[in-house]
This record gives C-alpha cells, structure tokens and sequence, in this order.
C-alpha cells in the first residue's frame, strides 16, 4: 500500500487514447529513487480546462500525446528550443504557475544522433524515409546536428516535400537504389501490425550505411534493424529513443537523472501488463 | 510500491492549507477494500481554473475546505440539498463532466441526530453554542429534523441574530443559566490551542441535559465531553461527525459503504504521523 501523502508532486499524462506505459515508467523510478512523486495518465475532451488546470492545481508536470502535440501550443507560457524546432510539444513542466513546453522526443534523437558522430559525422549522406510529426522532430534533430545533404523518403508527395522544404532538404517518394552513410526510418514499416515484416531499407541500401536507426519502438527489433545487426553495422533502435524520451521527461519533472541501468529497468517494468 | 495504473480514478481535495487527514483516510480505504482509487490533496490560487481542471481531467471526486466553500458554488451544476440548505460546499461528485456539490458535514449531523432521536426527539429544547459555517450547517440538520424550540448562543450578535433569523430560532449573547434537553457546540470552546480548557456548558446545563454534541473534534474529548460522560449524559463527538462526514464522502466517489470498523481504523491512521 502506497503510504500517500499531500506534499507528493503529481505528473500525469494527457491523449486521447492513454497507455499504461508512462504511469508505469515513472512510478517505478520514483519508488526507485525514494522521490515524492506520483504520476497517472488522463484524457480528457477540454484542453483548454485541462491545462488550466494543470496550472491552478499545480501539477508539476504534463506528458502531451496525439492529437494534442500542436493544440497545446497557445496554453503554455513559453516554448523551450525543443519544442519551437517543431512547432511540437509533448511535455509541459510547472514552474510555479508557469508552464514551459518541451520535446523530448526532439531531444532524444538529438542526442542519440551526437553519441554517434563518430560513424556518422554531420557530413554524413541521410536517408530521411517518413513525413509525418516524428518524422520533422526527426528532421530538426538532424539539421540542427549540422548534417545537410538529406533526403526525406515519402509516398506522401505534399506531405514529403513540404518537411523537405522546411529544412532545406530533398525529397524522392521511394527509396529506389538509393544509399547513404545514415538510414533512418521514421515510418510504421516494421511496426507490430499489418507492415510488421516489412524492411524500410533493402540490404544493400544497408550494406553501404555507416549507422542505421529506426524510430519504431514496438517491436524495437524490426526488420530493419535485425537485418542491420546481421550485416554488422551500428543501430540506434526505436526502444532506445522511447527510453531516452521518457528519461529526458523525468529530468525535467524531478531534476534527478536516473542511471541508464535504472531506465532501462523502468522501460521493462512500463512494458509488462499490468 | 504502488502499482498505479492509468484507469486509476483520482480523487482530490482544495484548500488554502491542506492537511494529510484526507489523503490518509481515503488512500487506506481505497487500499483496504481494493478499489482502483487514489487521492491526493491540493492547493490553489485559482478556483475557477482548478474546478475547470477537475472537469476536463475527470477527476472523480473532490473535498472543498476553507476558504472555498461557498465560492465554489457558482462553479459547479448541481446543487444537492445537503449543499443548498446551509449554502455552503465540502464536496464536489463528477459524474462525465457533471459536477455535483453536497455538504457531507450536514448529511453527518443530521444523520447522528437522528440516531439519538430517543433521547432528543425534535420535540427537545436546544442549546446551540456557534454561528460560524459549520453552526450553520448545524443548525439546518436540526431544523430538518424538525427542531423548533432553539436558542442560537453567540457572543457575536449580529452572526447570532443572522443565523437564528434563518431558522426562525431565538438568539442569546451568552449561556448564562439557560437548560435544554439537547447542548450543542459549535465553537472553539475546548479544542486544542487557548481554549483548551474551557467547557462551553454549565455543570449545571449538562444535569438538566439529555443528549451533549460538541463538533469540536481535535480533541473529541473536550472538557464539555468528559464532563457529560461524568455526568452518565448521553454524548455526539466531533470525532463522530468527522469520520462519518468522511465516510459520506467516500460513499459518494465510491459507490461503496465501508464498515464502521473500516470507517474507525481509517481515520486513527489518518491521524498517526506521516
């Protein structure tokens, strides 16, 4: 039996459709590191109210999900860097009253991009295959890492050339037999579902890439990336990015960095039914 | 460590300083009889945009305290005649949106009064001793059960005159030698702090006495209470009125009655240091 108190710092979680993943992600850590918090995901049919309230009650703080990533901007009181790259928020931290919002999804890939320059320096050629809202937070991360010579892969024409045109970069609507150093897959091929035997790159687009990465987390051993471990090339995986997202949240709630042991206990605690 | 889950309904408490009585009687509760709840209390300096946040985020169930109670009001949209009777709210019920407001302090005075109606039928003279809020609420349960022969007791004339002016009762500064059959108090008289040691009725009032209620309930034995048991006087505590005005509470977001053993082992750990 939890012994609550009135002093604990609630966070929750706000989308349409919750997941138990991040009540059960961040309740973990803080019973791991003794901190006074609690965390329950919500819906709710009122964001305006519902973030009002988030500031009246003074909810520490506020995981944002689809469809609300983009609404929430006009509520907040200031949008951090992360956020303002994508016009995308999906967390929100109390300050007193004072709401800041943040992408943590940004700052992931961002820093998953860098602890990997050695294989893929910002000189690299990219493959950018995906169009949608994590497939710009993707874009940024990588035009803010510096890199330049991009193409974003999308059937989606409007949708592909418009993210291009954002950044600056190319697009093409297939992959084709095109190569380059940096593969990244930002689409649902792979995904558990009905294109979870697809592979979003071929082998040989593969065989000549210095890293790959796959943004799909459920399962985070796609197609893609088994086929990448098999040719012996660097992977960044879709659970890392998810596991770095929420790490990045729970700094933000609690100013306390867990341990990556420590995360990665959470994420496997966050994926066992409840 | 809890296991929380995102189906969790959460139940609040507003007030200008919250206590942990609360947060403890419920959670224990909620833990005892295995219901999916959890409940945490909160401030704010924002009425209107934290009842709005209760809506939006669907929280279940919310307990009002000072200095809100009758602010409230116009925030909600139904008013039970709990909470139309003495114009004033504890309780807020969300039902998908639809926030109803009751004064559980009410339904427990009235109900304990009624439980003693063999020894003070509504036929009884009373002796009320009050005219804050809660001497409000007081006074409305025992016109509702259908008390005619009162006398408000209260050195501030014009809340005494107001208060009695309500009911159709008669008002007095002080007690003086007055008797009844039922003593009522609803003042500080007795509770921990200056007043500790005065006794708000007479030796004298208490022999001619068939029933002694003091509200006071920190501590429930006031000087007026043992001196009634001394006397072999039939007695209602504060400690009485405040378990069961919490238990109407949890009723009302819960759907479930604890029992009176339940109701009593709840509130002595809500009030065992955190």
């Amino acid at each position: 039996m939890p012994i609550l108190n009135k002093d604990m710092a609630l966070c929750i979680s706000l989308a349409a459709r919750p997941s138990n993943l991040g009540t059960r992600f961040h309740n973990w850590l803080y019973d791991e590191l003794g901190l006074n918090y609690v965390y329950k995901a919500f819906t709710t049919t009122d964001l305006p109210a519902a973030i009002g309230g988030v500031r009246a009650l003074g909810i520490r703080g506020c995981a944002i999900s689809m469809p609300f990533k983009e609404d929430v901007i006009s509520l907040v009181d200031r949008m951090d860097p992360s956020a303002l790259a994508i016009d995308s928020v999906n967390t929100i931290v109390n300050d007193d009253g004072v709401l800041t919002a943040y992408n943590t999804d940004y700052l992931a890939v961002a820093e998953l991009i860098k602890e990997r320059s050695e294989v893929a320096p910002s000189s690299s050629s990219v493959l950018l295959r995906g169009s949608g809202g994590m497939a710009k937070a993707v874009a940024a991360a990588v035009r803010d890492a510096g890199f330049s010579n991009v193409t974003i892969v999308a059937r989606n024409e409007e949708a592909g050339r418009h993210l291009a045109g954002l950044y600056g970069f190319r697009w093409q609507a297939e992959p084709g037999t095109s190569t380059a150093d940096l593969l990244i897959n930002v689409t649902p091929l792979g995904m558990a579902g009905p294109d979870e035997d697809v592979q979003s790159f071929s082998d040989e687009a593969i065989a000549a890439a210095s890293l790959v990465f796959d943004v799909v987390a459920l399962p985070s051993e796609t197609p893609l990336i088994r086929a990448a471990r098999r040719a012996g090339r660097p992977v960044i995986t879709g659970a890392q990015v998810a596991a770095l997202q929420a790490a990045e949240q729970f700094v933000l709630y609690t100013g306390v960095r867990p341990t990556a042991e420590q995360i990665r206990a959470a994420g496997e605690f966050s994926r066992q039914p409840a």
